[in-house]
């Protein structure tokens, strides 16, 4: 579909009242991101079962689907159509998903619980977990190459995003955040290591999204630039959002649970600047990432109203 | 380079006496791989400076280079440039690398050694370990995405390899041949359960590496049959050598203990069938091989001679 999310409101301002409107917005897509997910990923009865099954409790454990989100979004903040990004768009969420299930084995972060339910190690066993993320990571790999509407004429335009979200992902973006956050534990972590683990394990991927709906859609680059800026600075504050959610956020809300991150020593922004400096911080990314999209018109809308969500989201 | 290895040879039967050759040829081979792995895979002194060691500890731990080799091998048997698919030949490499060191962690096989080393995670740790894995996968499709010289004007071919190898690689491919070993442990296994294993687990990334050299290179339908069939046959040849190795292997050469399949009660072939009539399975399948191979000229000698080296080895 083609920006008709907001037809009655064209060439007006969404203003930061407007939740109702982002809430419908953000269930509408993740009903079809879910639905093509579900296209997608193996059911229970492909061959072998176990790890057909552990990989579908993961992927279809109720996440907000954000990554894909502003994927489409991104398509259509350029002009394009966000059903022909669909597939890299749930590509994004596997490798979400994936790095979500590692995160949470024991050698990692060691959690119990992930949005209400047992984490997929405490289900199906560590080795199953590994392997589970293992397949997730290579099958959206798979789905993107098999491009399908995607690819159209230009192979090299899907090639040039598979590159991007591999690079993203890999040893120079969520991997090797991730890398880092696992040494610093228990360590005193400054400012700058913060940062690099802040924007390597969340906002690469999240910025990542954005780059890769815009490049399949044909933007410019005067337009990729800004989407790349505003990717930055939401994908930022969406992890200090988290340490914060993870100091004060309702145990029930958040499915998971809180105070962990001060438990475990972990690097996080209320630990170094304090609760309220980085309540501040995360309120002027967001107004920075709106800034990025000033030259947008209200096809960049629903992003304008993400951005919002990302720092007053509960869960 | 194009098939030029044997050029006093030409048009002449390479026989199985022909061991130096084939000994000179891998070790030639191997060492394009080698330089071509120094390029491509960050060096200790990128960020993080933990994971790039851990990445490279495994990646340079003296491996066989088998299926890139295979990859450039099956090039030059359809007549094109090996050089030209090295990026993609490296790139298996490191997808075979990720699976020993995922395939070696507690939670699965839980081997202490590997190529005569301690394995990853005995030297930095399990979650390190989970990672190096991660990044050399993802690192894998990065390096495949980027194309260079292999897209040329053609990025579909490229697309076309990138999602064979992610099939092969993931959940109906490598790791769920993985999945189900890992559930067949201490279990009685019958003969289809233990095929599944072998032909998913081993032989489809070799066979993989094949089709993804003969597609780059621009080989037609019936040369792609040919090498399908051959990529089959010698994958479950190679598996059922590393489990003869395992009964009667010597350690020292082997580089990590033997026996280890009989005392974790294995799916192997010669718990099943004993160990002559494995051997003699071996041998047909090599055999069988070798006539998928009879339409093709004196390029293909490579793959004939490491046809046979598949069952000779004795590492």
């Amino acid at each position: 579909m083609k920006c008709a999310l907001f037809p009655s409101r064209r060439r007006k301002k969404v203003r930061s009242k407007d939740n109702d409107a982002l809430k419908k917005y953000l269930e509408a897509r993740k009903r079809i991101v879910d639905e093509a997910l579900k296209q997608y990923v193996p059911g229970d009865d492909a061959y072998p079962p176990s790890l057909c099954k552990a990989v579908r409790y993961s992927i279809f454990a109720g996440g907000k689907r954000l990554r894909p989100i502003l994927c489409m979004a991104a398509a259509e903040a350029v002009g394009g159509d966000s059903d022909a990004v669909l597939p890299v768009a749930c590509a994004l969420e596997m490798i979400h998903t994936y790095s979500l299930i590692h995160d949470d084995l024991p050698a990692m972060d060691d959690d119990e619980y992930r949005r209400g339910r047992l984490t997929n190690h405490k289900v199906f066993g560590e080795g199953m977990a590994i392997l589970a993320g293992d397949a997730l990571l290579t099958e959206a790999f798979c789905l993107m190459a098999s491009g399908g509407a995607v690819a159209g004429g230009d192979g090299k335009r899907l090639l040039t995003v598979i590159h991007e979200i591999a690079h993203s992902a890999g040893l120079f973006g969520m991997v090797g955040g991730q890398a880092v956050d696992l040494e610093s534990e228990g360590k005193e972590v400054d400012s700058e290591t913060l940062h690099y683990i802040h924007t390597h394990k969340t906002a690469a991927l999240l910025q990542v999204s954005l780059r890769a709906g815009a490049i399949l859609a044909g933007g410019g680059p005067q337009e990729l630039t800004g989407l790349t800026q505003y990717g930055a600075k939401i994908g930022l504050a969406f992890q200090i959002a988290d340490d914060i959610l993870d100091v004060e956020g309702d145990v029930e809300v958040l499915g998971k649970e809180t105070g962990c991150d001060g438990e475990r020593k972990k690097a996080t922004y209320p630990a170094l600047i304090g609760l309220e400096p980085s309540r501040t911080r995360a309120r002027e990314l967001v107004d920075e990432a709106l800034t990025d999209l000033s030259s947008f018109d209200e096809c960049a809308d629903p992003l304008r109203m993400i951005a919002r969500f990302i720092v007053d989201r509960t869960s």
